[in-house]
């Protein structure tokens, strides 16, 4: 069972998780692109080694699933040669599960305190020196692909937008449920970006509060909206316009560029040209375009940087409302080429050697802009 | 040339230093503890590779080293038989050098405006946008031995000592530099931990800033001051002496703990047991004890651990004697065993799979306390 800590110093909640340790690790011995050895839990045919399905895409229709449900030596019930993506719980989830029935005491406490004041992280009054506190949260596994392929560069337009859609019924599922109060869509690959397995997948965090860091994210949003009176990343879509140096991607939906102050090399972040602050409400039209330009990128990546780690996030606005009003989401997206060394540790202050103008004119040289548009 | 950038969104400076990329880099293709087959910059009588001796230890004497002075094909005025330790200028620094013969014009305004104020980081007004600002510093590298060894674990005891001896005199010099604010001490070892030559180094960092997240450490241990009328430190040993658990050593002078909530497994911190705030005005025998001690904790490391990375840093007090009522000089060590995935990137929420508890009873059962305690 996982328990969480809070550092009081560094204002920063850390989750002991021991059964993480138990995750498979193919990355010790094999490199990242080569066929695994181990049983793949995320192939076709091997679902009887995962948890159910919390949602398969494309929906199954009765009458077409049910006569095709295998019937042969590592068949269950659960399996399902049609589906394309799947979507389970995490096996080793980084958080204590939470009751899906309802609320614990806990957590009927500190809702009923804190539930509409977004001024306040939603915890309650901690010791500095040790408070240990039960968080839960959902932790899932979006299986990419019944084929054991690396990479969503390796699948199909149609699929590949099928995965997005599984993002944002997801994310959309979570934010109606009333103990959580925040989600995140994540993709590690290569074990330098924290993945333990090669099956192209991704996963979803949703937890019962809104983690420091994003929490200080929100409240500098606010701040800016208050200050200056306008949005703080309108004002940025604005300001990376005029300089152009920056910009990667721009269409009548979707910004990407590659920020001023990026702390790692070749990140870029893919916004909304419109006011949107959550993710899972956006169109299907801007939701299809993320979807190509997200596997472009992660294209232009890999031919960059071909035996690179990278990861992707997509940020959301968390659950309550309030923080609507100055949240907008987005992607970034970033190889992991540069180690974090003892003095960025220690400073948070982080040493890129590429400055994201450059950054910036590779990766629009990378991108396959008549492939992009023609999906 | 380096340029520093402000990340308003994160409250984060990033130091962007194109000539880091061309720093040699062995473990591209060797394993960390098989020699290297570059010439090792660092090695006795290759001297003349790199940048002329800031420190050399032990301290020369003219009348023995003169005569030793070498004349072969790689000998250069440079070069001396003698060293056991040596200070050089880092070749590829993180920072711009800041001028030593004076202040530039930057600097002495925004010294003037803020000079004697702790309350604020000292840095200028910025645009939340786009704040770009030359921050300058130090970058150095202590070469802890003239032979080729991996590991700070093969140095003799007396050699070790002296290699905390030069950490102690560079910091004492650069204090009293009127530009500088602050200092770090750090160690990388193994290219996971970001270091780019085996041969076995640290490095000092001095900064004309406080990094942010150095401040708000700061600010929070003021903080604890006002609200409990008692020093953090004090009260952190006080209260993992009643509880055991988590203490790895501890003599008269210093106590090494897990941290109740640390987000990385086996790290270790090592703090004095009197309230000094700065480093580099402990004692002499607190200096050796310290020595002995980190060099057992890294045998440790590498006998639970022996491919893995890791980092230790020695955090001491801003130059600012402001923050001295609060600070405790510390020294942290870490194998890096997990990586930062998606999650924990988007969040600054770290998942850690070992428990402090354990990690210290496993530090104790490595420690050899009788070596220890006879050096």
């Amino acid at each position: 069972m996982s328990e969480t800590r809070y550092d009081w110093l560094a204002d920063r909640w850390v989750i002991f998780a021991p059964n993480r340790s138990q995750r498979p690790d193919e990355f010790r011995h094999v490199h990242r692109s080569s066929s695994s050895e181990v049983e793949c839990p995320f192939c076709l045919g091997n679902e009887q080694l995962t948890p159910e399905s919390l949602l398969v895409l494309p929906r199954r229709s009765k009458a077409s699933t049910s006569p095709q449900l295998p019937t042969g030596r590592f068949a269950s019930q659960r399996s399902n040669r049609t589906w394309q993506v799947r979507v389970i719980p995490n096996k080793f989830p980084a958080l204590a599960p939470i009751s899906l029935s309802g609320l614990s005491d806990l957590d009927v406490g500190h809702l009923s305190e804190n539930h509409n004041d977004s001024k306040r992280p939603v915890l309650p009054m901690l010791d500095p020196l040790q408070s240990s506190y039960q968080l839960s949260g959902v932790h899932e596994v979006i299986v990419e692909t019944p084929k054991h392929l690396n990479s969503l560069t390796q699948l199909s337009p149609t699929q590949c937008k099928l995965v997005f859609e599984a993002y944002r019924q997801r994310l959309n599922h979570w934010r109606a449920h009333d103990a959580l109060r925040y989600g995140v869509v994540f993709k590690n690959v290569g074990s330098d970006a924290g993945a333990s397995l090669s099956h192209s997948h991704s996963q979803l965090i949703a937890t019962t509060f809104v983690p420091p860091e994003v929490f200080r994210c929100c409240q500098r949003l606010m701040q800016y909206r208050e200050s200056y009176g306008k949005d703080f990343f309108e004002d940025t879509i604005e300001k990376e316009t005029i300089a152009q140096k920056r910009i990667v991607y721009r269409s009548e939906r979707l910004i990407a560029i590659a920020p001023f102050a990026s702390h790692v090399p070749y990140l870029v972040q893919v916004l909304p040209i419109k006011d949107e602050p959550r993710f899972e409400e956006t169109s299907s039209q801007t939701l299809g375009e993320l979807a190509m330009l997200a596997r472009q990128m992660l294209a232009a990546i890999e031919k960059m940087f071909p035996s690179a780690a990278y990861n992707f996030v997509i940020h959301t606005s968390p659950f309550d409302p309030n923080w609507d009003q100055s949240f907008r989401w987005r992607l970034e997206i970033f190889p992991r080429l540069t180690k974090v060394a003892g003095f960025e540790w220690g400073s948070d202050c982080f040493i890129n050697p590429v400055i994201p103008e450059e950054a910036a004119a590779r990766m629009r040289e990378q991108l396959n802009l008549s492939t992009l548009l023609a999906n």
